[in-house]
């Protein structure tokens, strides 16, 4: 058996290991994180994103989302439906349209594990 | 022509436009942002990810990451280049094994994009 075929839970001949400094992602703190990194994984879902954060209250209809953006509105909407089922979006219908908001809470999350990753590192 | 299937590049109508206050993202860093964002759409990298960034020096011997992580070799050394090749992690070979280490500033960077995000909002 090679090392490289080693199982890596068993200590293997060589291996250094260093020091935790904190316990790291859980598993189950892992898939729900994944889930919405997904979401986030496609050019026009963060566009989209970004457009709807960009404007005042962080809201937009989604009648005035697609400038620059050149897909068609089915493919818009199904884009913002993956962002709002993700928990990034919300949305709310006024008369004949629906109006997109960002949930600020949801990114700022992402952003804090995102800084506590590299964090760490920078303070070690 | 229904009003779902308007271009939405023409004024709409009852299309309630929101005033911008500042510009989104474009193209060109979504399509960037969002392969980062694809490397950490996963919850076996994500756990990788952390496991590296938490030991002392952000560093961890490739023998070293799999506890609790119940997946292959082979499978955990997919994960690690993925993350490598989205930049998130650099890699050293010393002696029998491979040595990873996480980049504080492509982290920062993701985090400081969505604080951007969701900051704007708060601020608003």
């Amino acid at each position: 058996m090679s090392n490289q075929e080693l199982p890596l839970s068993v200590a293997a001949p060589g291996c250094v290991a260093t020091r935790q400094l904190r316990p790291p992602m859980t598993g189950e703190t892992a898939v729900e994180l994944a889930a919405v990194f997904k979401a986030l994984a496609d050019p026009v879902r963060l566009r989209l994103l970004s457009a709807i954060a960009s404007r005042a209250d962080g809201e937009a209809c989604v009648c005035d989302l697609s400038t620059g953006i050149d897909v068609s509105q089915p493919t818009i909407s199904h884009h913002l439906r993956v962002l709002r089922e993700a928990g990034l979006l919300t949305s709310e219908r006024r008369a004949s349209w629906v109006y997109y908001r960002v949930v600020p809470h949801a990114l700022t999350r992402l952003a804090e594990v995102l800084a506590t990753e590299a964090g760490t590192v920078v303070s070690a």
